[in-house]
């Protein structure tokens, strides 16, 4: 049996150690799925042909051909000019200036939207999980870094010509801890992953982490989220403190946020919210009600992600079929 | 010769020691005005009635009837449910809960359409002013608070019952000094016009502002900003240093939110940026640049705000013309 002629949308998750393409159908369900290792450092020009295989690949898996294509949404991890579709810098990769928009047009004979990947897990939040319907949905991934994202009257806040909606590098804390930035005491340097890693491997090192210690984790690669909730559910009351301290600041930018856009609800995602969700998510909320105006106090609920691993893949194919169908600046 | 009938649109300026309400021709032009004191005092019932009066005198100078309207905006020094057009709180008129559209309705039998008066001039300056025609227009107003406004894609960003953009209660300097809200280290708290009239009052008080202190200056009734720039003119370096301080204060919190919403052009009006726009201006400026990231440091500009004393009641006209035409949701 043929199938109908662009009536599909393909969400891409370019990540750093891995990319992934899902086929949509018109009713959203994935029916076609490809994923591979990245291998950035192998450089742009194979990367493109990575995506386009990849691509090609869930493709065939859907049983469709390239012209059943209405268009492919493409989430990425850095800056990137959206409406030129040009990755400005994935440092993560190693790439700079990639003209991704126009070369995967050329190839696929269909509209290409790029967007930011939180900015498309944002999305993907406000149109099939934990914010739906909402008029303006925040989103807040904590990770190594920290990256957010807003959808406002459905649509996704952006700056002219780079993504927007840094809330990691909001300055929380003058002259604080350096950030990867270059600039000091950003919500980053104080609450990411890789804070609270930091912090945590030198309560090992000092010997208040028993448990930590003993699977390694002084060493800062080994101090992942799910160790995290493990060295706490076996009695490193040291690993909690810090845990709750930087969600406490995660709830300080929160809160400054609240007060400037007055969000429905904060959608928390990545690895640190779904290792602990209970403790993590009630720190961060404690704190954002406290850093949040009187007025805004009771105005916003904060929740969890709900999409999980195919959030960037699904929001990019959404934010792509709204651009094409209301002819929005992607 | 009798004037066309809903052509007209009335601005209003409800203010906290003075209201003026201004008529609106097709071109946007002023064709008669009124203004008196609010007398907040006298409560929200004679309030009401002061503002119809003051309208009707606008009318009654331009030479219209009241069924020549098309619609009142009207923009107020507080948090507001913007939706059903009632008032929440108004501090510095004691007003609480007042249902201002509904009450101008049935007298003036014409569309009302509320809006916080920030919000207000952030609209005029992006309809007529230092924003024109911009994607992304931020305006930040220091005064004895510190208020933001925005707008993007020509719709202001609003909360869901309540206003927004509340840059002044963003946390720039955990458990920093007391601010007016409550809550600590808010960039009002450092920033506005009332921290730096504390700070200079304190100069004068030791004597380390020989003119600032020969003005009465130990009063903080009497440390306008007008009285700021004629202090550092006359040569009391204090003053200067303690503005600039506040102004880099400011440009911390401006840092912060072109991280966050990348905007075009950041328009800066008030008091302070009119009594010495080349001082403070370029203090903003230098610390709002440092502390936004590297990939937002170029694509704003920051320029002083262009409408002066008509700002509010002229976007609050615009804004209501603006959300009567496209049906949106004030």
């Amino acid at each position: 049996m043929s199938k109908k002629k662009n009536r599909y949308v393909v969400g891409f998750d370019l990540g750093g150690t891995k990319m992934m393409a899902v086929v949509y159908d018109e009713a959203w369900k994935g029916c076609g799925r490809s994923r591979r290792k990245t291998k950035g450092f192998s450089g742009a020009v194979a990367g493109l042909e990575r995506i386009r295989e990849t691509i090609d690949r869930a493709l065939e898996e859907a049983g469709i051909e390239r012209d059943a294509l209405a268009g492919i949404g493409i989430g990425v991890p850095g800056p990137l000019d959206s409406e030129r579709g040009i990755l400005l810098e994935l440092p993560n990769l190693g790439w700079q200036n990639v003209a991704i928009k126009a070369e995967l047009e050329k190839v696929f004979k269909c509209q290409v939207v790029a967007s930011n990947d939180v900015d498309a897990g944002t999305y993907g939040e406000y149109r099939f999980g934990a914010g739906q319907g909402k008029r303006c949905v925040l989103g807040v991934f904590p990770g190594t870094g920290i990256g957010g994202g807003c959808v406002y009257d459905g649509v996704i806040i952006r700056g002219k010509a780079i993504s927007a909606m840094e809330i990691g590098h909001m300055c929380v804390l003058p002259n604080g801890p350096l950030c990867g930035c270059g600039r000091r005491g950003c919500l980053e340097a104080v609450a990411s992953r890789l804070a609270i890693a930091q912090a945590a491997a030198g309560a090992a090192y000092r010997g208040e982490a028993p448990y930590l210690q003993s699977v390694g984790g002084t060493d800062l690669t080994k101090v992942r989220s799910g160790v995290l909730a493990k060295a706490i559910a076996e009695g490193d009351t040291s690993v909690e403190v810090i845990v709750r301290r930087a969600a406490g600041w995660l709830g300080v930018g929160i809160g400054s946020v609240v007060n400037l856009l007055a969000p429905d609800v904060v959608v928390l995602g990545g690895g640190l919210v779904e290792a602990m969700p209970e403790i993590y998510l009630e720190a961060v909320e404690k704190s954002a009600r406290k850093h949040a105006m009187p007025a805004f106090h009771d105005v916003f609920e904060i929740k969890a992600a709900e999409l999980k691993d195919d959030s960037t893949a699904r929001g990019a194919a959404a934010w792509a079929d709204a651009v094409l169908q209301r002819g929005v600046t992607g």
